[in-house]
């Protein structure tokens, strides 16, 4: 039964654990991936343009930044990124679902520009285990480590308008509600209608 | 993390499978019961009050008809048979999950009274299919069985305005989804957020 693919999009604060988890599924399921962004920032060695990233110019980005080509785009360490509508829509026509791994603030660019995008947000099951995992993973000062939990803060209260919520507080029961998301969505009654309808001529 | 409990409707035409379907998820998760309904048909031997059904007499079930005491109710062969609000709401306040197990008819009514319900049709892979497990397993005349065939077509076209849609074909896949639909609808934000916002303070 062919449908076409879904956008699934990612938040989390940092610690959440989100890396891991979206690892995970695009491991499990064969046709699931991870989106190709746009980047000006060189590439790495070993990472292959169309594959890692779309390797562009400042000068292209910004064509494209006014041209209205992306669904969203940021800036992180004066480095640009971006999303480009062209690509999710090529996804979503050759029916591969998408796991796009954004903040909250490219999220709510593309809640507002792309319709049928699934919003899941990864929350940790605390302050304190936040804080634990944050210090136990970095050699960051205390002064960062703060600043990063004001910043989780922060972004939490952005999961309101998310689609779902998942506590990563054990990790398999995470992966397993994860999954179940990405199946569920699969079978939403709007998406399989087309399908059906052929079938049994409804 | 406590949550309210969802109610789950769950229609399929005749020969999709949706008795077994909802017997493996029941086993699977202890948090899921099917909904006990009231009954005017008299107990069979073996069948316990509260948690088989709730026998009651013809007028007791007309006087609760008349209350507006009924999410649903319907007759079958001469039987009266229904699903309490009461009940609806003690499962719901209790955290616990349930499966309503309803016709298209039914979940209509249901979907008119009752808000917060996931609505989940099952689907045989085909009609082809559908005739040749109905063929199998009874011994009805053909006309009974074309009779079930085109009830079958009205009651799939019903399926436009369910949730989710799951094509009952592989058996070990229809569970999965069904599965995931159940721990999907658990994660949603809207029933997710009040447990979150005693963790972080949003």
């Amino acid at each position: 039964m062919k449908r076409e693919g879904i956008l699934f999009i990612i938040s989390a604060p940092s610690g959440a654990g989100k890396t891991t988890l979206c690892k995970e599924v695009i491991d499990i399921f064969p046709n699931l991936r991870h989106s190709v962004s746009y980047t000006t920032r060189p590439p790495r060695p070993g990472e292959v343009h169309g594959r890692d990233y779309f390797f562009v110019s400042r000068e292209e980005f910004d064509r494209m930044v006014a041209a209205g080509e992306f669904a969203e785009h940021a800036e992180v360490h004066g480095n640009f990124y971006g999303t480009a509508l062209k690509t999710l829509e090529e996804y979503r026509k050759c029916g591969i679902d998408v796991i796009l791994d954004i903040d909250c603030q490219g999220a709510r660019q593309l809640k507002e520009k792309y319709h049928g995008g699934v919003y899941i947000f990864i929350l940790p099951p605390s302050f304190q285990e936040l804080r634990r995992r944050l210090d136990t993973r970095s050699s960051d000062s205390d002064e960062i480590i703060e600043r990063r939990i004001r910043g989780a803060a922060w972004e939490i209260r952005e999961s309101r308008w998310y689609d779902y919520i998942i506590v990563n507080d054990v990790f398999s029961k995470a992966v397993e509600e994860l999954k179940s998301v990405l199946i569920a969505e699969g079978c939403r009654s709007s998406r399989v209608m087309e399908a059906v309808s052929e079938l049994f001529e409804i």
